[in-house]
């Protein structure tokens, strides 16, 4: 017998879409001249990046020479943070950024710290939400940069970065914003949204694992992580991954031309999942926002469950989740952003996340609920503090 | 009428081999998973990068642990710099180099200077080797790390690494060398040849653009450059680029098998190609080693030429080449490593590098000796300083 896999883990990588696949094929193939290359043969490479960054820059609202080729989100936000606190530290050396971040900020972070740097770690609340008052109140004369997450990786929660852009310019404070969950999945203009940096990867929306870009705002004096060669108008040197970036490109073209369709479709089964999820399962929680919230992201706590037991029963039934992020792995440590909103390690502990995509159905969504209901109900017979609550102690939930 | 192209470009990149593009396509088509996620999909990628690792950790004689993808040489020379000067600041802050390295080190190294690091930049010879006495001389009891380019992009000149690396660790002086040009086309064993740090890139060696990996001997505590996830052992943060990596160890699976075939091919075409250029042609030089050169490289100067205007020539004729490295193009100023072995900017501007593959034959070598006379005649014709010459005024070259 086969099952069926479900994928809900699109958070931490997705599908590369054979239409990129396809784009990507003829500059292994036959296209894979060197851009830096006076040649045609290399002209044509470079001016095929040159198009692939027009569109990008277009679908972003910005011009092309804004927008800056990286291996990676977590390159961008390394670049971003680490470069751009030396460039200005005439001005000073304090940092702002918040308690949930991806690691590759919160990372970078300590790495100011090591370097003498001060940084300031904002509170969110419950929802996961930054207090725009609260940052205000942390930007201070010597704040060079502020970094915000756009769109949380683990619990979905959207920040009001237009709003938190603006008290930053107000306060002569750069903001860049990780936006690697939101491009391709939700409009974003950052000439609207008025930041100074922003974070992109392309495994986030349907291309390979290994590309990303990084927006700066023209005038920015942020210097390159990277240096060597002129690439990248001498700001990141490296030769230029060309079929990464014409898949990238190709991927971000078809992420917009069907965002409004896909994301209603993905809110819809979102909102199905959370509210039969809460319904019909006791002792549960969503973490993160109920409406400001990436389309595609359900995080869910069940108390009397551990979370990596409740991953593998539900992997024998063919769905693959997260207990938290996947870059995190490996650690036994609970999530970082789970305790920042205020659980106790041990319901952060029984946390999962289902990552929707435009190719989950409603079959799948019913499925998964099933499923989950079978298996937290098998595992909350296995536990003792169940056992214990349901001999009338009081849940951790009480705790909270 | 079409032209068959010769592409004598191979230092700049090369093509991807075919059976690269069939060992990558799986992971793109269905085993696009994150190899941080806890399920089999996720795990199948883990299992495949681990294997990935060790077969390119024993090509270079050393333990899979030691080995740290990256997502180009450019990445991995700044992460040995950058990041082990800071690491050991405590020794001191004093970083040795040459005057002839890639930008990739040469950029990481004003990169220090900002920082208040100390550089200092070795000579080289006529040749462009690096003195070993000179080197032995210039380590101090502040000094952290050396950083020398094993095999010149420009000129070809193989650097003696394996005494360089000795004198380095009597002195108690880390080695990093900039091995891009090496890996793939020559045996290197790290632990033989006693350096730290040894940069690659799959793109010299038929693998794509935009991989590469850095060793790192054991015991090292150099830290990551790319802060985040805890990928590559907690050292290189960023989602594993997993088809890159599986194309790069079958392209170092391929080379490594018929290196030695390959490279005495390459020899035999580098040697007939550089002696008829010099007995064939007036005023001409050959620049770097004539015999401590990589198997590949053919660099000569032509008086009373100017570079651009023979590539330009030269592709007319469906022949490939360069006029100094490709990543410094974009520039007018003459390349940095033919003035550091003593060329007048004159002589510099006049210089042509032919980098050869296994799939270059005697007839391209015989076509392209044709095609570099005649091109040459042609522009000499048009030269003022040709013209002066003729008439009895002295050669470029007795400045020399």
């Amino acid at each position: 017998m086969t099952i069926k896999t479900i994928y809900l883990d699109n958070a931490a990588t997705t599908a590369v879409a054979p239409e990129v696949i396809q784009e990507m094929l003829p500059y292994f193939e036959t296209l894979w001249g060197n851009p830096s290359s006076l040649y045609a043969f290399g002209q044509q490479t470079r001016s095929a990046l040159a198009d692939a960054r027009n569109r990008i820059a277009t679908h972003l609202g910005t011009s092309d020479q804004n927008i800056y080729f990286t291996a990676s989100g977590t390159e961008a936000n390394n670049w971003a943070i680490k470069e751009t606190m030396f460039a200005y530290q005439n001005k000073g050396r304090h940092f702002v950024t918040t308690a949930i971040e991806h690691h590759a900020t919160s990372h970078s972070a300590a790495w100011l710290q090591k370097r003498g740097y001060e940084v300031t770690f904002l509170k969110v609340d419950k929802d996961g939400l930054v207090d725009p008052e609260e940052f205000r109140a942390a930007l201070r004369p010597d704040t060079v940069l502020a970094s915000i997450i756009y769109g949380n990786n683990e619990i979905g929660t959207v920040q009001p970065i237009k709003e938190l852009a603006a008290i930053a310019r107000e306060n002569k404070v750069l903001l860049h914003t990780d936006a690697v969950q939101v491009v391709g999945h939700m409009p974003v203009d950052v000439e609207d949204l008025g930041v100074d940096f922003l974070s992109a990867s392309g495994h986030k929306f349907n291309a390979p694992k290994g590309v990303g870009f990084l927006y700066i705002r023209k005038g920015i004096k942020t210097k390159g992580l990277l240096d060597g060669g002129a690439q990248e108008r001498k700001r990141r040197a490296g030769t230029e991954n060309v079929p990464y970036i014409m898949g990238m490109a190709k991927a971000l073209d078809l992420s917009v031309a069907n965002m409004h369709e896909r994301t209603a479709h993905e809110m819809k089964l979102r909102d199905r999942l959370i509210n039969r999820l809460l319904s019909e399962v006791e002792h549960c929680y969503l973490n993160g926002h109920r409406t400001q919230r990436l389309a595609s992201n359900v995080n869910i706590s069940f108390e009397f469950v551990e979370g990596e037991s409740l991953l593998l029963m539900l992997e024998q039934r063919g769905i693959l989740a997260s207990s938290g992020s996947a870059c995190a792995s490996g650690s036994l440590d609970p999530s970082h952003v789970l305790l920042a909103i205020g659980l106790p390690h041990e319901i952060a502990h029984g946390s999962l996340r289902l990552t929707l995509s435009h190719e989950t159905s409603i079959e799948d969504i019913d499925y998964t609920v099933r499923a989950i209901k079978e298996v937290v109900a098998q595992l909350r017979r296995m536990s003792p503090l169940y056992e214990d609550f349901m001999a009338g102690r009081k849940a951790l939930s009480a705790v909270k």
